[in-house]
């Protein structure tokens, strides 16, 4: 894409500055607009090192109030960093509804870096490039705004405006090492730079490359594409994005139906010995899997008065404070809403080596959400591939994912109810949406066994735990867990 | 204090089972109630290496419901952390309200380390006791309960517990060189230790000192201890906290009617080039400043179109925008809301070397809050000292903080007011409630003159920009900027 480049063409001077006044008028006449439709705007400053990116921002900026936008500025990774995926730190920066974040590089450069040191292998790179596409798609699709430009200047050029930065103490800083590499490499960044663009070019999220041999053309570039970006996705706001059909490998589970919950009882003996036993065990593997730096999420979803409750309790008595985090999860809090429905959970995942407990999870999407119409049918629609897609992330990072649905039928849980009311210490347990939601067990029902069916996937299949008896359950939840953590200490040196 | 501690006398075991017995149950009685008032508890746990404070805190947080409690692991400050205020990353993890959260240490430990170590002088350290009594006293005041235990072993049995985690790979990496330095020298790290909680030790945030020997044991000390500040706490809550006189070097400032704003104008030759002549000063001392990592915080208040949007702007202009953010504030979120009132801005602090430009303030709290009655009298009348304490914070780390009020008359405002009317693209910013805050002018007269006069220290005065012509209050104000900036930067090699 870079060598084919066409090269900007400098209107005349008075034609110029019309343009230019023009742009900025559009752009500062649309920020209300974009407030009022509600669209999240990325605007992504990509390129190489002195090719001006944050000059122009600084330009772009001055049409739209503080009060509409963020600026994002992105170094390398640090040590605190990597304990996250890697698309950890740039996902907790996307913009809310109604605001633009601007950033001085995106998720590029961390790769092309290390592609330019030959520090990532092409393996590495592959995984990469598909996580950035499927993530951009999903931006896109969920309503955000995504416009990557990237600014392309020569060798000579650049050489020029580093030798120029080099010269004065005050700017020298903007200089680093990644930037001269670039310049005595020129030829082989360039390949890696155009590889990358040609990458993840891609229909919702193109590539806009910005000659930016002229600052004040580039400044033009950028405004016009922005502004035409801005008018398209204002015009298509409403339009359904499609439905993908998934592509990971699937596991079999049961429906709801063929769960067998007959007998699966345990004696308070064989209760307290195993969960004696597990608990030990899980203590162990607990000091392990810390050692070993493996991220552990354990998601539980299930119907009300099922006992995910004490189910977890069980987990967590049996570890180390201060390597886990129950993630108790709630209706979602304005700002919260305001964002892609995964950003509150990529900001709640564990660090290397800690446990996450998710009590209820991003399947709220295609369950409550669903069923109470709290977001479009599109929506849920397309939340099981974007869902797959997100735990594919979290394995790819080395996390185990476990989740568990605690299943139990109509009768035990009115017993149950009846009995929190009955408790004055539970009573806070039980509300009026609990009986609500149990009209509706059938339309729940489906809407379960569609969500187990398709994302169970082999890489983060769903266990159903039999809750009848609770302490079948529990001993259940406790043997899964040591066995999957047992797997992944034995694989990890 | 630690030298004189009383061991604790292990009660026979059936009486040490049932008061266990009781006070877990009494602890998990308590969390409702805890969530019904509102009250945010901050457990911390302190103490010697291996002290148990770990396992301890494992048994606790048994009793409470994942809902309701968090729980946070400090280690040493990273560089990431080094560039905030000291207290920034302790502030950022604060309960909020009817919550718990547990902290396995928390400031103490950076500052008895650095102490221990020989790395932290008498004076910085006697800053740092200061800070933390005024913050602990702060969040007090605001609501919160903090309870406080410090893990005591002897010599020996610390040694014989560090030697036994060494002896197993899974354990010792739990043991840090900080663990063995202090055993080495365990009389002196007596000394720091003692010295710390003696300094800290207060009757709104006292000291528990928790005699670890038997581990059992420590729980139950810590279960009572616990139990009663919670019920005291809860009897407590409407008390009003007192309201403490400033202690800082006050800076003499006008009253709002003594400010001539008659004349203040200047030709739109001499605006355009002064404007240019500070602008590009700025745009200097700004690269000059991150090279020298001096953070800066230049604080916005003024009446309802009195300016403040364009003043900012001029600022801004000169900014690489890399290099500063500006941090509109709106009416806090729910989750701001539910925490001290000064967490929305602690958390949206500049790193050093960055400049933060605050449209409205936390000075909220003594103008908007006061008067429209969204917090209690003794509320903001604490606030004015709280204020400048958390200023003194910012200063004390190396910050440069500029506030501003920009000051118009009420008749500038209403021709203001109307023009937007007039103006569609302008409509947005004028509303019913700017014209309801237009009514309670004189209220917020009084308001505004007794902050000014109550929070113009020496270390953070307040500048009253004349805005009735706008372009004279844009280069007073850059000229204010201009000067500090350079001050700062020539103080700092």
């Amino acid at each position: 894409m870079l060598k084919n480049m066409i090269k900007a063409q400098k209107p005349a001077d008075e034609e110029f500055t019309a343009r230019l006044g023009d742009e900025r008028a559009k752009l500062f006449a649309s920020q209300l607009k974009i407030k009022e439709a509600g669209l999240p705007v990325m605007v992504i400053f990509e390129g190489w090192g002195a090719a001006g990116k944050g000059s122009v921002l600084g330009k772009i900026i001055k049409n739209i109030d503080p009060r509409f936008f963020k600026v994002k500025t992105n170094a390398a990774p640090t040590a605190e960093d990597k304990r996250y995926p890697f698309l950890y730190r740039y996902m907790k920066d996307i913009p809310e509804k109604g605001k633009f974040v601007f950033y001085d590089t995106y998720w590029m450069e961390e790769i092309t870096d290390a592609r330019m040191g030959g520090k990532m292998e092409d393996k590495e790179y592959e995984e990469k490039i598909d996580s950035i596409k499927r993530t951009e798609r999903s931006l896109v699709d969920n309503g955000y705004l995504v416009m990557k430009f990237f600014f392309q200047i020569g060798k000579k050029e650049q050489k020029r405006r580093l030798d120029f930065l080099l010269s004065d103490k005050d700017t020298k800083w903007r200089v680093d090492k990644n930037d001269l590499y670039e310049n005595k490499h020129y030829d082989e960044s360039l390949e890696v730079y155009d590889k990358y663009l040609k990458d993840t070019n891609s229909p919702t999220a193109p590539w806009y490359i910005i000659d930016a041999k002229d600052k004040k053309l580039a400044e033009l570039q950028v405004l016009e594409f922005l502004n035409q970006g801005i008018e398209t996705a204002l015009k298509n706001k409403d339009l359904a994005a499609p439905i993908l059909q998934n592509t990971f490998p699937l596991k079999k589970t049961p429906l709801l139906k063929e769960v067998d919950l007959k007998g699966k009882t345990l004696t308070d003996e064989e209760y307290d010995k195993r969960l004696d036993d597990l608990q030990d065990e899980l203590s162990q593997l607990h000091y392990k899997l810390y050692r070993k730096k493996i991220p552990v999420i354990i998601a539980y979803e299930g119907w009300d008065a099922a006992g995910k409750g004490g189910n977890i309790k069980r987990i967590t008595g049996a570890l180390d404070p201060r390597g886990f985090e129950v993630q108790p999860i709630a209706s979602p809090e304005p700002h919260e809403k305001a964002r892609h429905f995964l950003w509150r959970f990529w900001t709640r995942l564990p660090r290397t080596g800690h446990i996450a407990i998710f009590d209820r999870t991003w399947y709220g999407r295609v369950m409550v959400e669903r069923i109470e119409g709290f977001c479009s049918e599109n929506d849920w629609q397309r939340a099981y591939n974007e869902i797959n897609e997100f735990e594919k992330e979290l394995t790819d990072w080395g996390a185990v994912v476990i989740k568990f649905w605690v299943q139990i039928d109509k009768r035990t849980q009115l017993k149950r109810f009846k009995e929190r009311q009955a408790t004055p210490e539970k009573q806070w347990k039980i509300t009026d949406e609990d009986w609500r939601n149990r009209e509706k067990w059938n339309q729940y029902e489906q809407a379960i066994d569609e969500m187990i069916q398709k994302t169970s996937t082999e890489f983060a299949p769903w266990y159903i735990l039999e809750s009848v008896d609770k302490k079948y359950a529990r001993i259940k939840a406790l043997e899964i867990v040591v066995e999957e953590l047992k797997k992944a200490c034995d694989s990890k040196k």
